[in-house]
């Protein structure tokens, strides 16, 4: 821990520097984990005792496809360098920094055919961000002043902790739910949490949800967004949602995009907004794409100023350009996908069940939720720590405790399963299942 | 101005939100222009009655040198998307935000040649950015809490007003100079507006500064540095030194860097933080690269932290490792951008002095400071700005007004120059002359 006195002695930082530097205490284990098992990565031949990443959200289960299409695609005209015109565009100022006008028209037609046609999104509420983390930092400025707060049900994203608090200085308040009740969002529970705040003397903003749920792998039924959305209409709040996992939906539930059910009067679409990207979808974050999607005019007027500091640079725009403009590729690419994620999954539970873990049955995403502390006798948050340190440093396993993802109750973990090779996962599923019969 | 009431009746957004919206009054003038000299394009053929752009920072007389590498260097390593590892280390998450090592290495390689070898630059102390822009306002965030306040030497680029306000809602003040003291920084000016923050109950925590001086044009010297350090380290603030036209020094006085005179005791490392960037000594804004450099382990900690909302793409990363590997080229690249910037500037210093106006004599940068107010008669700001107003609507000229820049004398404009090309910036030169020739 860091302080003033200790190492800067004559010089004096802004006090939000130091919350930044210093709070992470929620949050500790998910880092620690997933830096420690990047650090001493396994590998079958060159270090079959390093640690398996499960902490990690990523897919690359289908990066081959996308590699073969920048391969042979490596000509398409996003990608010529040979004209001054084209390099100048590339190298330039961009006109606007919240997304060139053509990327956010294909953005809008590669949403509109990913979400099946039930919602048409419109270019002009959109804003392109660096990554979806920058759009909720962004939402998060708009929507909320520093020391609001935001309802978000748990268990849930452990990177909101510092998506939200970092630099928007909002306060995050997990809303509880319980593995009795399917880990279902209630109204009571959305009641008490609100309540909570409030006699805290806590201005409440929003609710925060990802939808398909990270981590739990399940998607929200139309009767469950509408409790959410009736509840943040008549306690005057706003709605985030984070979409991000629509369009990884590879189980047999059906995803439901909150756009469907924004309609006036009874949903008023200036309290709603959506957060998207490619970073799941294509299993590309590290082109860093993201967006926001409102209908609130100021929340887009605002968030398209505030892209000068997170913008998508032109070139990147423009190799994606040429991607998304291959409809016929993109279909392919997302069914197989989907195909290989559902593979792994079976794999996955397969493996799960015969290591006699409880487990939500997942249809979404690329993690799921497993109660490992039931057969360890884990009753505390402190014995799931304990849990997940021998899982980590004994077992060569990183995956996240649920305590990082503020679940109420102790034992459950998220574990990542669309990161590593199918060799490489059936080894995690061996030690797993190693360490369950050894208790 | 959009209000609360009239278009989101129901839907309270955040107060800073709307002060993102609304706060724009500062520099009005210098957006408005920009946008009309882009919607207007001057073409000699297409658009001969259009709008010369004389308003926008950007160096565009070497792209053809880095259009060629780009064109023979497409099969260079970083441009290479055949295998999968590659396109991998490409999609996947970073290890780290702030800008992987090996380029971070070669920035630190490039700017120490670049400055001469003066300075040897630390690759730990650098956190690269979404262009300089971001770098500033993560500084601002770590430096200062809302409120706080800046003081800036006058008169200072636009830009900073979004830069520091937007997000970081930390308050600038100019620090007033004077054209018949060729508008240095005193040491009495510092003080005064010191005081006058202080009196109105104001928290001073940093002088900010461009150096090489926007839109001045100008290097300070040792003896102006030392002023500004002595002044900060006895009033306990930091400095912020922007030195994004460091390698754009094309005339004949030194370019010094803050960091040649950091050294304890007499400057506390920890008060000095620098910003770089390719986006000016390379002409490629639109890669958005930026950084800061700083010797401060808590501000190192934050601004690390805070990249995750803008950080660098690797695709973009890689290409400029490719780029910055080859220093051969980039030796050429740099002399020959001086050669054409001295080039432009005898032109366009030819023509300001057959148009009988007065201005500072620059030796960096792509801007000169002007004095038309002068033959116009301008005593006042309004004046000012109707002279701009003339200026952009009547001449097809796009200026940035003094006041705009915060500048305390009426008349003076910024006149960005390396922008167009020959045959445009002569047209300019002519529509110049043919302007004060009418007066």
């Amino acid at each position: 821990m860091h302080t003033q006195d200790e190492d800067v002695a004559t010089a004096h930082v802004a006090k939000r520097a130091l919350a930044v530097v210093n709070d992470d205490k929620h949050v500790e284990a998910y880092y620690m984990g997933w830096h420690e098992a990047q650090s001493n990565p396994y590998d079958a031949v060159q270090n079959p005792g390093g640690c398996i990443q499960l902490g990690l959200s990523e897919n690359t289960l289908s990066l081959d496809l996308l590699d073969d299409w920048f391969s042979t695609h490596s000509t398409a005209p996003a990608l010529e360098l040979e004209n001054v015109l084209n390099f100048k565009a590339i190298a330039g100022y961009p006109d606007v920094y919240h997304g060139l006008l053509i990327f956010r028209n294909l953005m809008a037609n590669f949403m509109n055919e990913l979400y099946g046609g039930a919602v048409s999104f419109d270019p002009e509420k959109m804003v392109i961000t660096t990554g979806a983390t920058s759009a909720i930092e962004i939402l998060a400025f708009c929507l909320a002043d520093p020391g609001d707060v935001f309802l978000v049900p748990a268990p849930y994203y452990p990177g909101f902790e510092r998506d939200i608090r970092f630099r928007s200085q909002v306060d995050l308040v997990p809303v509880p739910s319980f593995s009795s009740d399917g880990f279902a969002v209630t109204r009571a529970a959305l009641e008490q949490a609100f309540e909570d705040a409030v006699s805290r003397g806590r201005k409440v903003k929003a609710v925060l949800m990802t939808s398909p749920s990270n981590p739990l792998g399940m998607t929200y039924s139309r009767d469950q967004l509408s409790v959410i959305l009736d509840f943040i209409g008549q306690k005057d709040m706003h709605l985030i949602c984070d979409e991000i996992y629509a369009g990884s939906v590879f189980g047999t539930t059906e995803f439901i995009s909150i756009a469907e059910l924004v309609m006036p009067p009874r949903v008023d679409p200036n309290r709603v907004h959506i957060i998207y990207g490619l970073s799941k979808v294509l299993g590309i974050p590290g082109f860093r794409v993201g967006l926001l999607y409102s209908w609130n005019s100021l929340v887009l007027d605002a968030a398209k100023k505030l892209t000068r500091f997170s913008s998508v640079p032109t070139l990147t725009q423009q190799i994606l350009i040429s991607l998304l403009s291959d409809t016929h590729f993109l279909r392919l690419f997302l069914s197989e996908n989907l195909k290989r994620l559902q593979q792994r999954w079976r794999l996955v539970s397969h493996g799960l069940q015969e290591a006699g873990l409880e487990f939500v049955n997942c249809t979404a995403g690329f993690f799921c939720w497993v109660n490992i502390g039931k057969v360890a006798s884990v009753q505390t948050k402190e014995q799931e720590l304990e849990l997940w340190s021998k899982l980590l440093h004994v077992e060569g396993l990183n995956v996240t405790p649920g305590s990082a993802c503020q679940c109420s109750e102790p034992g459950w973990f998220r574990l990542c399963f669309a990161y590593v090779d199918d060799q490489t996962m059936s080894v995690a599923l061996d030690r797993i299942k190693r360490f369950t019969a050894s208790l």
